[in-house]
């Protein structure tokens, strides 16, 4: 089903030796069935797992039935994996008796009091653990974690006893036990069990980090999607780097927490992740190819139709149903969603579903929706079903029936599940919930349809799963080593941000389109600029203190003529000596004036995350009021600024409303582009404020251009305050 | 639980009547399983229906153990209700023999192939269906239904085999039968069961109406909560005058497919009912009090709720959980809701809770969310819960635990629902899915604690609550006996519209506050109506054939000095002369120039279901764009108007973003609820479009005003193509 790699096939990742460890000891194993290191041994025992289990305890003679050891320097045969349930302060100990052994190769600690408790000596104690690990070659999973899961070699360090083994292709990482546990139990409460490969939740991450194991699941040939529940992540370049070049041939599909600001606040209090900017996570996400879902059921419903068909030609799909209130819900969804469209069955197919259905059934009515009507029995479904598959206008079918009357459940969905087979299209079911749909579900699922509990879940995973199968990952250019420039050094020479004529002139330096502009440093300076510009010009006070210009005076628009712009002149330097005294004054920018048209807000900040984000927007309120604004990962090529603009709602805008022209969308995006490597070239600069940007049906120009220096930043705020 | 009702307790309504039959015949059983006419027999004698069945068919001596009747009248005791189960063509004669008998209250007609077919004979069928009905005072249920539900007494006339009785306290309406069978069987998948009291799919709706059932529901005392599918209604007004008045008393949960064009388009196909604008329904749902959700899940999740806890005291939640990751997933729903928020637990509460969790615990971080970390036992759920029930500042609470590890379920189960028993408040607990919560989830429910699949599916439930509990529905007015206007009148006997003068003295004429204006009908008038206002004016072409003005060069604004506005004049005369060679030109009107302020639109439409309803929005591309409007139906009071104001995020500049002054929101109350007085008083007009409206720090100025009468719609439709 998968295009082939982009890449030349890389060598077995080692954190995957680590899953398919041959031999394992639990240092801590415990008699006592509330410990975990009783549930640890117990599932290793009894649900099946291949390789040799050891139980580590001086303390006990046999546990369920196996001889302890005193310790794991006594096991005399070959250990791949350890598993550490022992309270922290022992679990160094067992640490550095593993590194004298030499053989082993991961090290899952599942003991809690490490550096969550944010208490200095036991943050230490953690970074000994991997500082004895790293000198003997030991990956170290967690603390603070249930561990890893393979389910292929029934491999589980996890304590948590409710968990089945089903295995499947999917990879899960989460960054919660609970959240993964619960991730765990929903997928095994499907009609039939949705079977994994692999899962780890692994906690503190003082070692091994979710992108490792990201990047592993994607060299892994038993996964065929990877699944993560996230809080936050540490190296936002990283996961962007890694992801981009994994969904290329896997799909990631992602449910994140931490969206609103007080889920953030709370997400600080769980994990101590930075949170970050959820609005930055989004457009890296977009970024790199990931699939953003919003729910647990949503991420459950989402993994399970893609392990079941990895890939959607297309987002046109049909919406085939027996009762009218299902089809309409499901339409609804369609319609909401953004990514899917109805099909456009052709003449053909409109004909043959005529012939097929009864006469009260409504075919295409709109294009894309086919309700058979309640009449319709087990033949009508089948061939109505293959009919719509047969058409090429059809990318993806959702086919809800009823709640079972007359109809044989069972028999509907045999017939079904052959007709699928016949194609290689996402078909989705909607047998709706119910004890007498159960049997009926449950043969669709073993033959490879995926069904779910309501037409809108449907509809939603169907949107994921053509998310992942259309949406292209750009890579993100390493940032090329730092370049700097003498008006930089000036400036962090004298601790200030760039003056306004010298960010202009950066911008010119580095390839922007600026129009004309001249920084006067006297009146009469300033009155042969313009004359030289011609026409009516634009006068901005040029202070390295003044941030906010409009509010201490120290702008004058449309100045035509010497006299007035003399006059000026006096006035801005009158309104901010008065309005910020403390400012020095170096003079005044001199540009011409600008023609009307749609505003816009470009801007760069360095993200703790993400390093280097830029943010585009439609000017003023739809920024404050709307939200209407769009992030990305610098540096970036065209196609990725081209998806930033059409995200927001001011895309609509662009494209011309209430009779305007189209404005220059191109022009906004190579700015964009400029902007976007301008800040990877340059780390020196801390924050670009392009705003207001005008764009008009050819072109786009800067009106005010703000750039701020990493080292000047605090200096600035604090003229920020005063000036306001 | 509830307050008491607003009016005098009413007679019972006859319809529950109807629901309460003590004896029942089936015309149109059938020995044939397959058949509904079998299915509905074998429900009423074998699901513990208490009345008397009758089985009417001559071709059997008996089925299913009743000896079978040729007829009904050969019924010689009483009979209430009559359940056909024939072809439609037979229908008819049945229902004249019920006629024929005199003691039959109801008839449930199952049969399909009537008036949905819209063929003119069947339609026609109905029609005389009806007509032999009301004659001999029988209410008809149907045809092309399910018919009606009632747990108490057990009587159902439903054939879909699967349903199963579940006595509780919710009323289900429902307007499409497979969507009502769907809903009633995810009820009865919960851990407990989920009872209701009566269940009603009513067809073709032929007479009995979905209102008249909602109504009938409000005066029923078995009934706490009704919940409704819903595709559209025919009467839209008389919707919102029961739901006004059910609400005030008992809550009324609403899901309403047809959100997006498509979704309407499919609507249409299915039963024919005109959607309308989605966008106006929402406006009259939240103007009754009536709860929409937006999903089949959402509805079964609130109706739970709302059936074992009918009242929230307000909107504060506390999120309790043992686990993170689940917990923020609830404060993220909870933000993002907009009804809910945080509670803020007092010092008190926090000490409490810092002395009965482990040191672990996050307390209040963000203040209103706990989390007990995976180290909380049974005890330590048990007394966090207690202490935040106990702190005034707490109106719910949304509890969260772990798929069991160490933790007995069962038993932490019993000891929450115990300490719920003890309070009045809410409590919404959330144990995940899986067979090992199963015992605990159904031990909760069975003591009155609802659970819910996910942190998320709470939070949603409980808002819904919150909604239904502080929701305040706002009965309309009924409309005033209609007057006219000597300037409708004459404008109907030219088959015109208002000329924009005219528009503006019918507005003055009913106490809108209107700046001067002068409708001059030649040049000097206009140069001495302008120097009667003084200061710069506006000028505007008055032609009943130019609506969009601009576009023929038909305004003139700032105009200064008798010459100017002499010149002005000939040249509006002259522009529109030329773009517009077919308008009969009337004269210019002038107003004084308004000054800058935030521009908005005010409209009244007469929408096919709702008649007169008023349209709120901020000008220009904000309603074209972001769709940021509100609609109310009229007329309403100045609560129901600020309502929609405050629901549009245009709202949020109105109080004064980036420095500027707060707009005078009462004043643009105060318009919305005289042009709703308007649009109710003058049943002629059939549109108003005040726009713009501009808002200043005190008051309101509308700048230009278009009043379409009902005559002339399509004349000016006519002249609109024209113009443009």
């Amino acid at each position: 089903m998968y295009e082939p790699p982009a890449m030349a096939p890389q060598a077995v990742n080692p954190l995957l030796d680590i899953f398919d460890a041959k031999s394992v000891a639990v240092v801590g194993a415990s008699a006592d069935p509330g410990k975990a290191g009783y549930q640890v041994l117990k599932t290793l025992l009894t649900m099946g797992y291949e390789g040799q289990v050891f139980a580590v305890n001086p303390r006990e003679r046999e546990i369920l039935g196996v001889a302890c050891c005193a310790s794991i320097l006594d096991i005399q045969t070959r250990l791949d994996l350890l598993v550490i349930s022992l309270p922290a302060i022992h679990a160094v100990g067992a640490m550095k008796q593993a590194a004298q052994r030499g053989d082993i190769q991961g090290a899952i600690v599942l003991s809690a009091g490490f550096s969550e408790t944010a208490v200095p000596e036991w943050v230490e104690a953690e970074r000994e653990l991997v500082r004895v690990a790293k000198s003997a070659g030991i990956r170290v999973f967690g603390p603070n974690c249930l561990g890893i899961i393979n389910c292929n070699s029934r491999l589980s360090t996890s304590f948590a006893p409710g968990l089945t083994f089903a295995q499947g292709r999917i990879g899960y990482i989460s960054q919660s036990g609970a959240t993964g546990g619960a991730i765990l139990m929903m997928a095994a409460d499907q009609p039939k069990p949705l079977g994994y490969s692999k899962f780890a939740h692994i906690g503190n991450m003082c070692d091994v980090s979710n992108l490792e194991l990201i990047e592993a699941y994607g060299s892994d040939p038993s996964i065929d999607v990877i699944v993560l529940y996230m809080e936050g992540v540490r190296d936002g370049r990283k996961l962007l780097e890694i992801a981009s070049r994994v969904t290329r041939t896997k799909p990631i599909v992602l449910f994140k927490v931490g969206r609103t600001d007080l889920g953030a606040a709370a997400t600080l209090s769980h994990t101590g992740t930075l949170a970050g900017s959820d609005a930055v996570y989004d457009g890296a996400f977009k970024q790199s190819g990931i699939v953003r879902v919003s729910s647990l059921e949503e991420l459950v419903d989402s993994a399970k139709l893609i392990s079941m068909f990895p890939k959607a030609a297309g987002n046109r799909v049909c919406v085939l149903t027996e009762a009218g209130g299902l089809g309409i819900t499901c339409v609804d969804q369609i319609s909401r969603d953004g990514i899917l469209q109805l099909a456009s069955l052709g003449r053909v197919t409109q004909e043959r579903l005529t012939s097929i259905l009864p006469a009260m059934a409504v075919v295409a009515k709109p294009n894309g929706y086919v309700d058979m009507t309640a009449a319709a029995l087990t033949r009508e479904h089948c061939e109505s079903l293959r009919a719509i598959l047969e058409d090429p206008g059809v990318d993806s079918v959702v086919l809800m029936t009823l709640p079972p009357t007359f109809l044989p459940a069972l028999e509907v969905a045999k017939g079904l599940a052959a007709v699928v087979k016949e194609f290689k299209k996402p078909v989705l079911v909607c047998l709706m919930k119910g004890e007498p749909m159960a049997e009926a579900r449950r043969y669709l699922e073993e033959n490879g349809v995926p069904t779910f509990d309501t037409p809108d879940r449907a509809a939603t995973a169907l949107a994921a799963l053509t998310r992942a199968s259309l949406v292209k990952s750009a890579a993100i250019s390493t940032v090329t080593s730092s370049v700097s420039d003498p008006v930089i050094q000036k400036a962090l020479a004298a601790r200030r941000n760039l003056l306004e004529p010298e960010a202009m002139q950066l911008l010119q330096d580095n390839g922007f389109s600026i129009s004309a502009f001249h920084f006067a440093r006297t009146k009469e300076d300033a009155i042969r600029a313009a004359a030289v510009i011609g026409g009516p010009v634009v006068m901005k006070v040029v202070s390295a203190q003044v941030i906010h210009k409009s509010d201490v005076g120290g702008v004058k628009v449309n100045v035509v003529g010497a006299q007035a712009i003399g006059k000026a002149y006096d006035e801005i330097v009158a309104n901010v000596g008065k309005a910020a005294p403390e400012a020095s004054i170096d003079g005044v920018l001199v540009v011409p004036c600008a023609a009307a048209g749609t505003e816009l807000i470009i801007g760069m900040v360095r993200d703790p995350q993400f390093g280097p984000v830029i943010m585009f927007g439609l000017g003023g309120i739809f920024v404050e009021v709307f939200k209407d604004i769009s992030f990305r990962v610098a540096p970036f090529d065209r196609e990725v600024a081209l998806d930033m603009i059409n995200e927001t709602r001011a895309a609509r805008i662009l494209e011309g409303v209430r009779g305007q022209a189209a404005a220059d969308v191109g022009a906004v995006a190579q700015l964009l582009v400029k902007v976007s490597e301008l800040a990877a070239r340059y780390e020196e600069i801390s924050e670009i404020d392009l705003n207001p940007v005008r764009v008009y049906a050819q072109g786009a120009a800067i009106l005010d251009c703000r750039i701020i220096l990493k080292q000047a930043a605090s200096a600035s705020a604090a003229a920020a305050g005063q000036s306001q």
